[in-house]
């Protein structure tokens, strides 16, 4: 028979077992944060009526997007998990309780042009608190709080969550009779970090069509930096000029102040003004998240306030605040800097039960009670040299194997081999479990993702 | 603004928070007791290329599939977890270890007639054990310990783990000289369960062209029914006529012979001679496993012993042994029979924090304290009357809700109402997050499935 090349489509992750066990550990360590805020796990269809995901239309989205039909349906698969939330929630409204608060984990779908890095299908973590007419600022508050849990409990500590509020920006744009260009504006200074303030200023004059002055009072207001007190104090003299100003600056005051409460050190947060996100649906606080010793990876967790999640679908009006971590993009790029601790356990089982003797009873006995104590084992019974069932061993990085054979069956004892000291020891089962127990529990402290 | 009627796809299931929680804990079970038998979770693209899937081709699985194009690539949705697995392992063959045993849920999309009870998107829970070259018959007896383990852990005990030898049959057939008929006679046979012995004779007769005698003989082969030594008894009347057949009865024996080590119960156990599972590919043993007071469901876990899982990839010779749970059917089934316990916590907290004061510092650092704890905590301070936040919290049924006022800022303490009970403590910390755990820790008893 003629063979088909097997082959994973470009742009699809795809990963062998060991780094796969790294990325169901990244993705259990944000379900167990996510829970502690009290989100509940949404799971939604990845097809949805094509009408459906694209309500709103228009863009990049609708080239990149997979679309098709089946019989006479016509169908998407999801680009992202805000647009199939606000149909959750527009189509449950009247099953769910007010402020709703879910995380989602799941794959999406976008038709990029395929390069290294860049993934069709990737997954993406998002939270979202979703209120009923209104959503008290605690909520975007508390946002800072779920980040830092989470990169914290990743094994991260360089990094900085920096915030900043579309309020203040807006607001500050419409004193200086600037609220058209707002938008244009933003998009511009979005690109300071990349380009630098000079070709900042040359942009704005000549794509945003903005004077010299004003130019230069923008570059002064972004330039505004130092502690979380300094930026403040400095945003307290523009007040009193424009209310949706102050609002976003007594907004920011309520974030700044709880970040100690909520257990935020103040070097991983930083008010920074020349963040405003591209998405024009941000209303109030917007989140990103960089790395300290690898800026040129971006944010890795984004989001922000907006007004009105689901205003294609229903007239009620359902502000929101949410954030999302693009998973499969963070799990290359930490592998492709070395990032992935691969001191913890990727190996499918924590012991190898080698059976020595015909009658494999014994073997399957002792198999079967380390099971019952919660120990991942796995009988190996193939036709194959010492050697050989060492080596499979080894080649999965299973830290222990145990031999059953004559002796101990007789003495009631078991023989285990530590893969990694080497060490071999013959103990009564309980003693053996014990040692299995404690080696386990060592091989898991750490954290899966190290600094360099 | 004109609004779009938000809908899901019908065929799609879409869970409310509470039952969705009851199907992640499903999830949650699988996953730890497939990884306590040493299975190592994978995830594959839903998307393959369209050849790739359809190696095979041909029967019903074409006209189902969810197929498309994308630029000029010719694209499929996965139908089952089988294919992509065998393309897996053929792709990434040299970097595997032998036997390969990997588990794998997740989502697969067949274009099904929409009925009730019937999805379109469901999510499958497999797990395989690939052999290189070989793969012993011990890892076809560990099978129903697998299934004894899951389904005792999701609370199941009235269920039969049903099991069969596809070399017996062969061997059978072959003895009676019905070789070349067998396929259609084991798919007759088959549906024995549904219309009955007499009309089983009647087809083999008709549509299989077998004669009375042969018939007769057949129905008086697959009526051999007793207790496991009972069959294996009259199984060995047949012995020393055929190598198959004899080869068939060796396996069933081991397979018996083991299950009181690996911990299944006799109970829960039967060879059937009447499985033959209609898959061409398997040829050993074969599984089903029958809810006792639900025979109606048909089986919920089934699967057996193949011989070549990739050799439309691939010149290796790949024996494998796997099963698969339908979850989505499964939990959809357990739903609609009350068998889902309404008893274990769906609430998306633990505790609802209460602020009384102004000033939210306290409230905040209480919420902080109790996530630090391990506690799933929502902070609520929406400007609500009380009796609107008491009905938020008894909505989600969160279990606790934390007061803090004035008063217990002072005092140092805690007021905690137990919304179960009613009863309400105003105590130190300390003393009320050990009330609070011993309360989760007695609601979390019990298991996600009950018997009626």
């Amino acid at each position: 028979m003629e063979k088909l090349k097997p082959r994973t489509l470009s742009g699809f992750m795809e990963l062998l077992p060991a780094p796969q066990q790294q990325m169901e550990r990244m993705m259990d360590i944000l379900r167990r944060t996510y829970a502690l805020y009290g989100f509940t796990p949404l799971d939604t269809p990845l097809i949805e009526a094509s009408e459906v995901l694209l309500a709103k239309g228009g863009g990049d989205t609708e080239k990149q997007i997979y679309r098709f039909t089946k019989g006479d349906a016509d169908l998407s698969l999801r680009f992202d998990l805000t647009v199939p939330l606000a149909k959750y929630v527009a189509l449950h409204y009247n099953d769910l309780a007010f402020p709703f608060r879910r995380y989602q984990i799941g794959k999406v779908y976008r038709g990029e042009r395929a390069q290294r890095g860049r993934f069709r299908e990737f997954y993406q973590a998002d939270i979202d608190v979703i209120g009923d007419g209104k959503l008290d600022i605690v909520n975007e508050a508390e946002i800072p709080a779920i980040i830092y849990r989470t990169f914290t409990a990743l094994g991260l500590r360089r990094f900085q969550i920096r915030v900043n509020n579309r309020k203040i920006l807006n607001g500050f744009y419409a004193m200086m009779g600037l609220t058209e260009k707002s938008g244009d504006i933003m998009r511009t200074v979005d690109k300071l970090d990349k380009i630098g303030p000079e070709k900042v200023a040359a942009c704005l004059r000549d794509d945003c069509g903005l004077t010299d002055d004003q130019a230069a009072e923008i570059l002064r207001f972004i330039a505004i930096t130092g502690d979380n007190a300094a930026v403040l104090a400095a945003l307290r003299s523009y007040a009193g000029r424009n209310d949706t100003f102050d609002q976003g600056l007594a907004e920011l005051e309520t974030v700044v102040r709880h970040l100690g409460a909520f257990g935020v050190p103040e070097a991983n947060f930083a008010v920074d003004l020349t963040i405003a996100r591209g998405l024009d649906y941000y209303t109030g606080t917007v989140y990103e998240t960089t790395l300290l010793d690898h800026p040129e990876i971006g944010s890795v967790c984004s989001g922000g306030r907006y007004d009105n999640l689901a205003e294609y679908y229903t007239d009620k009006q359902l502000p929101g605040v949410g954030i999302s971590i693009g998973l499969t993009r963070l799990f290359y790029v930490l592998g492709e800097q070395n990032m992935l601790n691969d001191q913890l356990p990727t190996a499918p089982a924590d012991v190898l039960v080698l059976p020595m003797t015909d009658d494999l009873s014994a073997a399957v006995a002792l198999a079967t009670a380390l099971r019952d104590a919660g120990i991942r084992t796995q009988l190996y019974t193939e036709a194959k040299k010492f050697k050989a069932k060492m080596s499979y061993a080894d080649k999965l990085a299973i830290p222990y194997v145990v031999f059953l054979g004559e002796d101990e069956i007789a003495a009631g004892t078991v023989t285990c081999k530590d893969m990694t000291s080497g060490e071999q020891t013959t103990l009564p089962f309980a003693d053996t479990l014990s040692r299995i127990r404690e080696g386990l529990r060592q091989r898991e402290m750490g954290t899966v993702i190290r600094e360099n």
